[in-house]
Protein backbone atom coordinates (compact mmCIF):
# COMPACT_ATOMS: atom_id res chain seq x y z
CA UNK A 1 0.00 0.00 0.00
CA UNK A 2 1.44 3.55 -0.71
CA UNK A 3 2.36 5.35 1.97
CA UNK A 4 0.08 8.88 2.65
CA UNK A 5 1.51 11.35 1.23
CA UNK A 6 2.86 14.13 4.13
CA UNK A 7 0.19 17.01 4.17
CA UNK A 8 -2.43 14.39 3.46
CA UNK A 9 -1.38 12.72 6.72
CA UNK A 10 -0.39 15.74 8.74
CA UNK A 11 -4.45 16.97 8.13
CA UNK A 12 -5.85 13.74 8.45
CA UNK A 13 -9.08 14.07 10.99
CA UNK A 14 -10.76 10.95 12.69
CA UNK A 15 -13.92 11.14 13.38
CA UNK A 16 -14.83 10.25 17.01
CA UNK A 17 -18.59 11.12 17.28
CA UNK A 18 -20.59 14.17 18.55
CA UNK A 19 -18.79 16.69 16.35
CA UNK A 20 -15.67 15.55 17.61
CA UNK A 21 -12.82 14.47 15.58
CA UNK A 22 -8.78 13.01 16.49
CA UNK A 23 -5.97 14.60 15.03
CA UNK A 24 -2.37 13.61 15.53
CA UNK A 25 0.15 16.46 14.40
CA UNK A 26 3.37 15.21 13.12
CA UNK A 27 6.42 16.20 13.85
CA UNK A 28 8.53 18.72 11.33
CA UNK A 29 5.25 21.37 10.75
CA UNK A 30 7.09 23.33 12.95
CA UNK A 31 8.88 26.61 13.05
CA UNK A 32 10.97 26.49 15.80
CA UNK A 33 8.98 25.00 18.04
CA UNK A 34 5.77 25.99 16.68
CA UNK A 35 3.48 24.33 14.96
CA UNK A 36 3.34 26.39 11.36
CA UNK A 37 -0.52 28.56 11.16
CA UNK A 38 -1.25 27.40 7.89
CA UNK A 39 -1.20 23.84 8.49
CA UNK A 40 -3.57 24.52 11.73
CA UNK A 41 -5.94 26.05 9.49
CA UNK A 42 -6.05 23.26 7.02
CA UNK A 43 -6.65 20.67 9.73
CA UNK A 44 -9.54 22.95 11.14
CA UNK A 45 -10.40 22.83 7.30
CA UNK A 46 -10.69 19.47 6.82
CA UNK A 47 -12.72 19.10 9.62
CA UNK A 48 -15.48 21.41 8.85
CA UNK A 49 -15.95 19.86 5.50
CA UNK A 50 -15.97 16.59 6.98
CA UNK A 51 -18.75 18.10 9.53
CA UNK A 52 -20.71 19.70 7.01
CA UNK A 53 -20.32 17.05 4.17
CA UNK A 54 -18.96 19.95 1.76
CA UNK A 55 -15.60 19.56 -0.35
CA UNK A 56 -14.11 22.35 0.07
CA UNK A 57 -14.17 25.71 2.60
CA UNK A 58 -14.80 28.81 0.62
CA UNK A 59 -13.78 31.34 3.81
CA UNK A 60 -12.33 29.96 6.82
CA UNK A 61 -11.15 32.66 9.34
CA UNK A 62 -8.79 31.31 12.50
CA UNK A 63 -8.02 33.25 15.74
CA UNK A 64 -5.01 32.20 17.49
CA UNK A 65 -5.05 31.47 21.02
CA UNK A 66 -2.04 29.56 21.69
CA UNK A 67 1.89 28.01 19.85
CA UNK A 68 0.51 24.39 18.78
CA UNK A 69 2.84 21.71 18.89
CA UNK A 70 3.25 18.50 17.75
CA UNK A 71 1.24 15.21 18.91
CA UNK A 72 -2.32 14.41 19.70
CA UNK A 73 -5.03 16.84 19.28
CA UNK A 74 -8.80 16.84 19.09
CA UNK A 75 -11.51 19.32 16.51
CA UNK A 76 -14.20 20.04 18.20
CA UNK A 77 -17.16 21.16 15.58
CA UNK A 78 -20.63 22.76 15.70
CA UNK A 79 -23.00 23.13 12.41
CA UNK A 80 -24.38 26.58 12.64
CA UNK A 81 -26.03 26.58 9.28
CA UNK A 82 -26.76 24.30 6.44
CA UNK A 83 -28.12 26.14 3.66
CA UNK A 84 -28.42 25.44 -0.22
CA UNK A 85 -25.53 26.04 -1.49
CA UNK A 86 -22.82 26.76 1.80
CA UNK A 87 -22.62 25.67 5.54
CA UNK A 88 -21.15 27.38 8.40
CA UNK A 89 -19.58 25.57 11.80
CA UNK A 90 -17.41 26.42 14.03
CA UNK A 91 -14.17 24.38 14.95
CA UNK A 92 -11.69 24.35 17.54
CA UNK A 93 -8.32 22.24 18.35
CA UNK A 94 -7.66 21.42 21.14
CA UNK A 95 -4.78 20.10 22.44
CA UNK A 96 -3.58 18.98 26.35
CA UNK A 97 -3.03 22.51 28.00
CA UNK A 98 -5.85 23.87 25.96
CA UNK A 99 -7.62 25.60 22.69
CA UNK A 100 -4.58 26.24 20.11
CA UNK A 101 -6.91 28.02 17.42
CA UNK A 102 -10.63 28.13 17.04
CA UNK A 103 -12.04 28.89 13.48
CA UNK A 104 -15.41 29.54 11.98
CA UNK A 105 -16.12 28.66 8.41
CA UNK A 106 -18.69 28.06 5.40
CA UNK A 107 -18.29 25.74 2.95
CA UNK A 108 -19.44 24.63 -0.15
CA UNK A 109 -18.38 23.26 -3.55
CA UNK A 110 -16.06 25.08 -5.48
CA UNK A 111 -15.07 24.70 -9.26
CA UNK A 112 -11.96 23.31 -10.43
CA UNK A 113 -12.61 26.31 -13.22
CA UNK A 114 -13.46 29.51 -12.06
CA UNK A 115 -14.10 30.28 -15.16
CA UNK A 116 -13.96 33.75 -17.13
CA UNK A 117 -13.34 36.65 -14.85
CA UNK A 118 -16.25 39.43 -14.77
CA UNK A 119 -13.39 41.62 -13.68
CA UNK A 120 -10.01 41.20 -12.68
CA UNK A 121 -7.74 43.87 -11.58
CA UNK A 122 -4.40 42.09 -10.64
CA UNK A 123 -2.24 39.07 -11.83
CA UNK A 124 -0.27 36.50 -10.75
CA UNK A 125 2.79 37.60 -9.52
CA UNK A 126 5.45 38.42 -12.47
CA UNK A 127 7.98 35.59 -11.19
CA UNK A 128 11.26 33.72 -12.80
CA UNK A 129 11.04 30.62 -13.31
CA UNK A 130 10.79 28.46 -10.61
CA UNK A 131 14.92 26.59 -11.06
CA UNK A 132 15.63 30.81 -11.08
CA UNK A 133 13.66 31.45 -7.50
CA UNK A 134 15.56 30.75 -4.15
CA UNK A 135 14.50 27.60 -2.82
CA UNK A 136 14.00 28.22 1.16
CA UNK A 137 16.03 24.93 3.10
CA UNK A 138 15.86 23.40 6.49
CA UNK A 139 18.84 23.85 8.30
CA UNK A 140 19.45 23.86 12.31
CA UNK A 141 18.44 27.09 12.64
CA UNK A 142 17.04 29.19 10.26
CA UNK A 143 14.67 28.39 8.24
CA UNK A 144 12.69 26.17 10.16
CA UNK A 145 11.94 22.10 9.41
CA UNK A 146 8.82 23.37 8.42
CA UNK A 147 10.64 24.20 5.54
CA UNK A 148 11.58 20.51 4.32
CA UNK A 149 7.66 20.12 4.29
CA UNK A 150 6.87 22.51 1.85
CA UNK A 151 8.86 23.99 -1.26
CA UNK A 152 8.73 27.61 -1.07
CA UNK A 153 10.94 29.34 -4.08
CA UNK A 154 11.42 32.80 -3.57
CA UNK A 155 11.85 35.42 -6.49
CA UNK A 156 15.46 36.61 -6.23
CA UNK A 157 14.31 40.11 -5.88
CA UNK A 158 12.45 39.19 -2.55
CA UNK A 159 15.06 37.06 -1.08
CA UNK A 160 17.60 39.75 0.43
CA UNK A 161 16.70 39.21 4.08
CA UNK A 162 17.82 35.81 4.01
CA UNK A 163 21.37 37.19 3.17
CA UNK A 164 20.49 39.57 5.78
CA UNK A 165 19.49 42.41 3.30
CA UNK A 166 16.45 42.90 3.55
CA UNK A 167 15.08 44.71 0.70
CA UNK A 168 12.97 47.52 2.88
CA UNK A 169 9.85 46.62 0.97
CA UNK A 170 7.41 44.15 3.47
CA UNK A 171 6.80 41.56 -0.38
CA UNK A 172 7.58 38.08 -0.70
CA UNK A 173 6.79 36.54 -3.99
CA UNK A 174 7.58 32.98 -4.92
CA UNK A 175 6.12 29.59 -5.88
CA UNK A 176 4.76 26.83 -3.74
CA UNK A 177 4.39 23.36 -3.55
CA UNK A 178 4.04 20.35 -1.56
CA UNK A 179 6.79 18.63 -0.81
CA UNK A 180 7.81 16.01 -3.54
CA UNK A 181 4.83 17.49 -5.67
CA UNK A 182 1.97 15.90 -3.41
CA UNK A 183 -1.22 17.04 -5.40
CA UNK A 184 -3.21 20.53 -3.74
CA UNK A 185 -6.36 20.39 -3.11
CA UNK A 186 -8.46 23.19 -1.69
CA UNK A 187 -7.48 22.33 1.84
CA UNK A 188 -3.86 22.73 0.70
CA UNK A 189 -4.44 26.43 -0.34
CA UNK A 190 -5.22 26.70 3.87
CA UNK A 191 -1.70 25.59 4.21
CA UNK A 192 -0.24 28.13 1.50
CA UNK A 193 -1.85 31.40 2.78
CA UNK A 194 0.83 30.76 5.95
CA UNK A 195 3.72 29.18 4.20
CA UNK A 196 5.85 31.56 3.76
CA UNK A 197 8.20 33.77 5.87
CA UNK A 198 7.03 36.87 7.41
CA UNK A 199 6.96 40.13 5.22
CA UNK A 200 8.16 41.83 7.65
CA UNK A 201 11.26 39.76 7.55
CA UNK A 202 11.92 42.27 4.46
CA UNK A 203 11.28 45.36 6.47
CA UNK A 204 13.57 47.68 8.72
CA UNK A 205 12.49 46.02 12.10
CA UNK A 206 13.94 43.74 14.13
CA UNK A 207 13.87 40.13 13.41
CA UNK A 208 10.84 37.84 15.25
CA UNK A 209 7.95 36.25 16.26
CA UNK A 210 4.97 37.95 14.29
CA UNK A 211 2.10 36.71 16.41
CA UNK A 212 -0.83 35.98 14.26
CA UNK A 213 -4.19 37.22 15.50
CA UNK A 214 -6.30 36.31 13.08
CA UNK A 215 -5.97 34.90 9.35
CA UNK A 216 -9.09 34.80 6.97
CA UNK A 217 -8.66 32.85 3.68
CA UNK A 218 -11.13 33.01 0.64
CA UNK A 219 -11.13 30.29 -1.91
CA UNK A 220 -12.03 30.96 -5.32
CA UNK A 221 -11.49 27.67 -6.58
CA UNK A 222 -9.85 24.25 -6.38
CA UNK A 223 -6.24 24.65 -7.85
CA UNK A 224 -4.91 23.15 -11.33
CA UNK A 225 -2.32 20.93 -10.41
CA UNK A 226 1.17 22.04 -10.54
CA UNK A 227 3.22 24.97 -8.84
CA UNK A 228 1.22 27.96 -7.34
CA UNK A 229 2.30 31.53 -7.54
CA UNK A 230 2.21 33.80 -4.56
CA UNK A 231 2.95 37.05 -3.51
CA UNK A 232 2.35 38.04 0.26
CA UNK A 233 2.39 41.97 0.78
CA UNK A 234 2.08 44.51 3.72
CA UNK A 235 0.91 47.83 3.20
CA UNK A 236 0.29 49.33 7.06
CA UNK A 237 2.31 48.75 9.90
CA UNK A 238 0.91 50.66 12.23
CA UNK A 239 -0.57 51.07 15.98
CA UNK A 240 1.48 47.59 17.02
CA UNK A 241 -0.31 45.53 14.07
CA UNK A 242 0.08 44.62 10.99
CA UNK A 243 -1.58 43.34 8.24
CA UNK A 244 -0.35 40.63 5.45
CA UNK A 245 -2.33 40.32 2.22
CA UNK A 246 -1.67 36.92 -0.06
CA UNK A 247 -2.66 36.04 -2.93
CA UNK A 248 -2.48 32.43 -4.46
CA UNK A 249 -2.37 31.88 -8.53
CA UNK A 250 -2.44 28.58 -9.45
CA UNK A 251 -0.62 26.82 -13.20
CA UNK A 252 -3.86 27.93 -15.24
CA UNK A 253 -3.19 31.96 -14.14
CA UNK A 254 -6.44 31.82 -12.39
CA UNK A 255 -6.76 33.17 -8.70
CA UNK A 256 -7.90 30.80 -6.38
CA UNK A 257 -7.10 32.25 -3.20
CA UNK A 258 -7.00 35.09 -1.20
CA UNK A 259 -5.82 35.59 2.53
CA UNK A 260 -5.37 38.02 5.08
CA UNK A 261 -4.15 37.92 8.26
CA UNK A 262 -3.78 40.46 11.43
CA UNK A 263 -0.76 40.22 13.15
CA UNK A 264 1.44 42.09 15.80
CA UNK A 265 4.70 43.89 15.27
CA UNK A 266 7.38 42.59 17.01
CA UNK A 267 8.27 44.19 20.44
CA UNK A 268 12.01 45.19 19.98
CA UNK B 1 -32.44 63.32 30.25
CA UNK B 2 -30.82 63.63 27.01
CA UNK B 3 -32.22 61.23 24.21
CA UNK B 4 -29.71 58.11 23.57
CA UNK B 5 -27.99 59.05 19.65
CA UNK B 6 -29.70 56.78 17.26
CA UNK B 7 -26.57 54.37 16.74
CA UNK B 8 -25.78 53.94 20.58
CA UNK B 9 -29.53 53.37 21.11
CA UNK B 10 -29.19 50.50 17.92
CA UNK B 11 -26.35 48.85 19.77
CA UNK B 12 -27.31 48.95 22.85
CA UNK B 13 -26.87 45.33 24.24
CA UNK B 14 -28.40 44.26 28.33
CA UNK B 15 -26.56 41.38 30.04
CA UNK B 16 -29.12 38.41 30.88
CA UNK B 17 -26.82 36.10 32.06
CA UNK B 18 -24.82 32.86 31.24
CA UNK B 19 -22.65 35.02 28.74
CA UNK B 20 -26.36 36.32 26.27
CA UNK B 21 -27.67 39.68 26.03
CA UNK B 22 -30.55 40.80 24.67
CA UNK B 23 -30.85 43.92 22.06
CA UNK B 24 -33.68 45.27 20.27
CA UNK B 25 -32.65 46.47 16.99
CA UNK B 26 -35.05 49.34 15.67
CA UNK B 27 -36.45 49.74 12.91
CA UNK B 28 -34.82 51.68 10.03
CA UNK B 29 -31.13 50.16 9.56
CA UNK B 30 -32.41 48.11 6.70
CA UNK B 31 -31.34 48.20 3.38
CA UNK B 32 -35.10 46.65 1.62
CA UNK B 33 -36.27 45.23 4.61
CA UNK B 34 -32.80 43.42 5.78
CA UNK B 35 -30.55 44.95 8.60
CA UNK B 36 -27.48 46.17 7.73
CA UNK B 37 -24.73 43.81 7.86
CA UNK B 38 -22.44 46.58 9.36
CA UNK B 39 -25.07 47.43 12.39
CA UNK B 40 -25.29 43.33 12.98
CA UNK B 41 -21.61 43.32 13.07
CA UNK B 42 -21.15 46.17 15.26
CA UNK B 43 -24.20 44.82 18.22
CA UNK B 44 -22.01 41.50 18.38
CA UNK B 45 -19.20 43.96 18.39
CA UNK B 46 -20.88 45.32 21.77
CA UNK B 47 -21.68 41.97 22.98
CA UNK B 48 -18.39 40.68 23.02
CA UNK B 49 -16.79 43.82 24.44
CA UNK B 50 -18.66 43.61 27.33
CA UNK B 51 -18.31 39.62 27.71
CA UNK B 52 -14.61 39.68 27.80
CA UNK B 53 -14.49 43.11 29.53
CA UNK B 54 -12.16 44.72 27.11
CA UNK B 55 -13.32 48.29 25.58
CA UNK B 56 -12.41 47.15 21.59
CA UNK B 57 -12.91 44.84 19.45
CA UNK B 58 -9.37 44.42 17.13
CA UNK B 59 -10.80 42.13 14.52
CA UNK B 60 -14.18 40.42 13.90
CA UNK B 61 -15.30 38.18 11.82
CA UNK B 62 -19.21 37.81 11.19
CA UNK B 63 -20.61 35.20 8.63
CA UNK B 64 -24.22 35.56 7.73
CA UNK B 65 -26.40 33.22 7.56
CA UNK B 66 -30.19 34.65 7.51
CA UNK B 67 -31.24 38.06 6.72
CA UNK B 68 -32.06 40.31 10.14
CA UNK B 69 -35.05 41.90 11.01
CA UNK B 70 -36.06 44.51 13.48
CA UNK B 71 -37.22 43.25 16.55
CA UNK B 72 -36.69 41.50 19.18
CA UNK B 73 -33.14 39.26 19.57
CA UNK B 74 -30.48 38.13 21.60
CA UNK B 75 -27.18 37.77 21.43
CA UNK B 76 -25.13 34.45 23.01
CA UNK B 77 -21.41 35.12 23.95
CA UNK B 78 -18.67 32.63 24.74
CA UNK B 79 -15.39 33.60 26.26
CA UNK B 80 -12.38 31.34 24.51
CA UNK B 81 -9.34 32.86 26.25
CA UNK B 82 -8.27 35.92 28.41
CA UNK B 83 -4.83 36.79 27.70
CA UNK B 84 -2.54 39.60 29.13
CA UNK B 85 -4.00 42.07 26.30
CA UNK B 86 -6.39 39.96 24.03
CA UNK B 87 -9.45 37.74 24.37
CA UNK B 88 -10.91 36.28 21.96
CA UNK B 89 -14.73 35.18 22.21
CA UNK B 90 -17.78 34.16 19.65
CA UNK B 91 -21.11 35.44 19.71
CA UNK B 92 -24.54 34.72 17.58
CA UNK B 93 -27.59 37.01 17.15
CA UNK B 94 -30.18 34.81 17.16
CA UNK B 95 -33.48 35.85 16.32
CA UNK B 96 -37.03 34.68 16.26
CA UNK B 97 -36.79 32.10 13.15
CA UNK B 98 -32.75 31.24 14.65
CA UNK B 99 -29.35 32.34 13.85
CA UNK B 100 -28.59 35.31 11.99
CA UNK B 101 -25.08 36.41 12.24
CA UNK B 102 -22.10 34.11 14.07
CA UNK B 103 -19.11 36.25 14.44
CA UNK B 104 -15.43 35.34 16.23
CA UNK B 105 -14.04 38.24 18.18
CA UNK B 106 -10.91 39.28 19.43
CA UNK B 107 -11.04 42.16 21.80
CA UNK B 108 -8.49 44.67 23.73
CA UNK B 109 -7.42 48.25 23.68
CA UNK B 110 -6.79 50.26 21.17
CA UNK B 111 -5.03 53.47 21.46
CA UNK B 112 -6.53 56.86 20.55
CA UNK B 113 -3.60 57.56 18.44
CA UNK B 114 -1.70 54.76 16.56
CA UNK B 115 1.73 56.85 16.82
CA UNK B 116 4.08 57.17 13.55
CA UNK B 117 3.22 54.10 11.56
CA UNK B 118 6.75 52.05 10.71
CA UNK B 119 5.54 51.76 7.41
CA UNK B 120 2.69 53.13 5.36
CA UNK B 121 1.98 51.82 1.72
CA UNK B 122 -1.24 53.57 1.24
CA UNK B 123 -3.03 57.17 2.04
CA UNK B 124 -6.31 58.48 2.45
CA UNK B 125 -8.88 58.77 -0.12
CA UNK B 126 -8.12 61.53 -2.30
CA UNK B 127 -11.77 63.30 -1.72
CA UNK B 128 -13.63 66.46 -2.44
CA UNK B 129 -14.71 68.66 0.99
CA UNK B 130 -17.67 66.86 2.16
CA UNK B 131 -19.91 69.35 0.30
CA UNK B 132 -18.90 68.11 -2.79
CA UNK B 133 -19.73 65.00 -2.75
CA UNK B 134 -22.87 63.04 -3.15
CA UNK B 135 -25.16 62.54 -0.22
CA UNK B 136 -26.79 59.54 -0.40
CA UNK B 137 -30.53 60.19 1.09
CA UNK B 138 -33.07 57.95 1.42
CA UNK B 139 -36.25 57.77 -0.81
CA UNK B 140 -39.14 55.06 -1.04
CA UNK B 141 -37.21 53.23 -2.95
CA UNK B 142 -33.29 53.19 -3.55
CA UNK B 143 -31.24 54.66 -1.52
CA UNK B 144 -32.94 52.44 1.10
CA UNK B 145 -33.76 54.02 4.79
CA UNK B 146 -30.89 52.75 6.45
CA UNK B 147 -28.92 56.09 4.38
CA UNK B 148 -31.48 58.15 6.81
CA UNK B 149 -28.93 57.05 9.68
CA UNK B 150 -25.75 57.02 8.14
CA UNK B 151 -24.42 60.08 6.28
CA UNK B 152 -22.55 58.88 3.69
CA UNK B 153 -21.43 61.33 0.87
CA UNK B 154 -19.60 59.90 -2.64
CA UNK B 155 -16.83 60.78 -4.21
CA UNK B 156 -18.58 62.19 -6.84
CA UNK B 157 -16.36 60.49 -9.49
CA UNK B 158 -17.91 57.05 -7.72
CA UNK B 159 -21.48 58.13 -7.96
CA UNK B 160 -22.15 57.62 -11.54
CA UNK B 161 -24.30 54.44 -10.90
CA UNK B 162 -26.79 56.53 -9.05
CA UNK B 163 -27.99 58.13 -12.55
CA UNK B 164 -27.63 54.37 -14.02
CA UNK B 165 -24.00 55.40 -15.43
CA UNK B 166 -22.19 52.72 -13.43
CA UNK B 167 -18.34 54.00 -13.86
CA UNK B 168 -16.95 50.48 -14.51
CA UNK B 169 -14.64 50.21 -11.85
CA UNK B 170 -16.06 48.86 -8.59
CA UNK B 171 -14.75 51.25 -6.18
CA UNK B 172 -16.36 53.50 -3.88
CA UNK B 173 -15.13 56.90 -1.94
CA UNK B 174 -16.88 58.97 0.16
CA UNK B 175 -17.16 60.20 3.38
CA UNK B 176 -18.82 58.66 6.29
CA UNK B 177 -20.53 59.85 9.81
CA UNK B 178 -23.07 59.16 11.81
CA UNK B 179 -26.53 60.80 11.61
CA UNK B 180 -26.74 64.05 13.36
CA UNK B 181 -22.50 63.99 13.95
CA UNK B 182 -22.96 60.97 16.79
CA UNK B 183 -19.02 60.13 18.15
CA UNK B 184 -18.12 57.19 16.36
CA UNK B 185 -16.39 54.38 19.07
CA UNK B 186 -14.05 51.32 17.97
CA UNK B 187 -17.98 49.86 17.34
CA UNK B 188 -18.75 52.58 15.12
CA UNK B 189 -16.21 51.59 12.84
CA UNK B 190 -17.82 47.85 12.27
CA UNK B 191 -20.68 49.66 11.31
CA UNK B 192 -18.99 52.18 8.79
CA UNK B 193 -17.41 49.40 6.71
CA UNK B 194 -20.40 47.98 5.40
CA UNK B 195 -22.23 50.93 5.05
CA UNK B 196 -21.50 52.17 1.16
CA UNK B 197 -23.62 50.51 -1.21
CA UNK B 198 -21.94 47.48 -3.10
CA UNK B 199 -19.26 48.21 -4.93
CA UNK B 200 -20.62 46.37 -7.74
CA UNK B 201 -22.95 48.44 -8.72
CA UNK B 202 -20.10 50.88 -10.47
CA UNK B 203 -19.39 47.28 -12.41
CA UNK B 204 -20.77 46.15 -15.48
CA UNK B 205 -23.31 43.71 -13.21
CA UNK B 206 -26.94 43.60 -12.89
CA UNK B 207 -28.12 45.62 -9.88
CA UNK B 208 -28.74 43.08 -7.20
CA UNK B 209 -28.57 41.48 -3.95
CA UNK B 210 -24.89 40.56 -3.35
CA UNK B 211 -25.28 38.68 -0.03
CA UNK B 212 -22.33 39.02 2.41
CA UNK B 213 -20.82 35.38 3.28
CA UNK B 214 -18.01 36.68 5.76
CA UNK B 215 -17.13 40.15 6.35
CA UNK B 216 -14.02 40.77 8.48
CA UNK B 217 -12.55 44.05 10.10
CA UNK B 218 -9.51 44.52 11.64
CA UNK B 219 -9.57 47.85 13.83
CA UNK B 220 -6.21 49.86 14.59
CA UNK B 221 -7.11 52.70 16.54
CA UNK B 222 -9.98 54.39 17.89
CA UNK B 223 -11.02 57.00 15.24
CA UNK B 224 -10.66 60.87 15.97
CA UNK B 225 -13.44 62.96 15.78
CA UNK B 226 -14.77 64.09 12.67
CA UNK B 227 -15.61 62.40 9.01
CA UNK B 228 -14.56 59.03 8.69
CA UNK B 229 -12.64 58.94 4.73
CA UNK B 230 -13.24 55.53 3.49
CA UNK B 231 -12.93 53.55 0.29
CA UNK B 232 -14.08 50.05 -0.63
CA UNK B 233 -12.64 48.21 -3.58
CA UNK B 234 -12.91 45.09 -5.40
CA UNK B 235 -10.16 43.63 -7.50
CA UNK B 236 -11.45 40.22 -8.36
CA UNK B 237 -15.01 38.92 -9.34
CA UNK B 238 -14.39 35.02 -10.42
CA UNK B 239 -15.92 31.79 -9.62
CA UNK B 240 -19.25 33.02 -8.60
CA UNK B 241 -17.47 35.55 -5.63
CA UNK B 242 -16.07 39.02 -5.00
CA UNK B 243 -14.20 40.46 -2.00
CA UNK B 244 -14.55 44.07 -1.05
CA UNK B 245 -11.55 45.85 0.69
CA UNK B 246 -12.84 48.88 2.97
CA UNK B 247 -10.02 51.09 3.96
CA UNK B 248 -11.48 53.92 6.56
CA UNK B 249 -9.28 56.72 7.68
CA UNK B 250 -10.02 59.37 10.61
CA UNK B 251 -10.34 63.08 10.39
CA UNK B 252 -6.28 62.92 11.77
CA UNK B 253 -5.27 61.28 8.36
CA UNK B 254 -4.83 57.72 10.50
CA UNK B 255 -5.96 54.59 9.21
CA UNK B 256 -8.32 53.41 12.10
CA UNK B 257 -9.75 50.29 9.85
CA UNK B 258 -9.23 48.10 6.86
CA UNK B 259 -12.11 45.07 6.04
CA UNK B 260 -12.48 42.84 3.63
CA UNK B 261 -15.89 40.74 2.96
CA UNK B 262 -16.74 37.77 0.59
CA UNK B 263 -19.80 38.26 -1.25
CA UNK B 264 -22.04 36.52 -4.04
CA UNK B 265 -21.92 37.57 -6.99
CA UNK B 266 -25.89 38.63 -7.80
CA UNK B 267 -27.44 35.85 -10.08
CA UNK B 268 -28.81 37.47 -12.95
Amino acid sequence: MPETPAFAAATHVVFRGDGTFSVEIPDGWDIVGNVDGGLLLALLGRAVTAATGRPDPVTVTGHYLRPGRSGPATVATEVLKEGKRFSTARATLRAGDGDVVTALATTGTLDSDPGKPIHLAGSPPDLPPVDECELLVGTDGFPPTFMDRVEVRLHPEDAGFIRGEPTGVPLLRGWFRLRDGEPIDSIGLLLAVDSFPPTIFNASLPFGWTPTVELTAHLRARPAPGWLACSFATRFITGGFLEVDGEVWDAHGDLVAQSRQLALVPRG
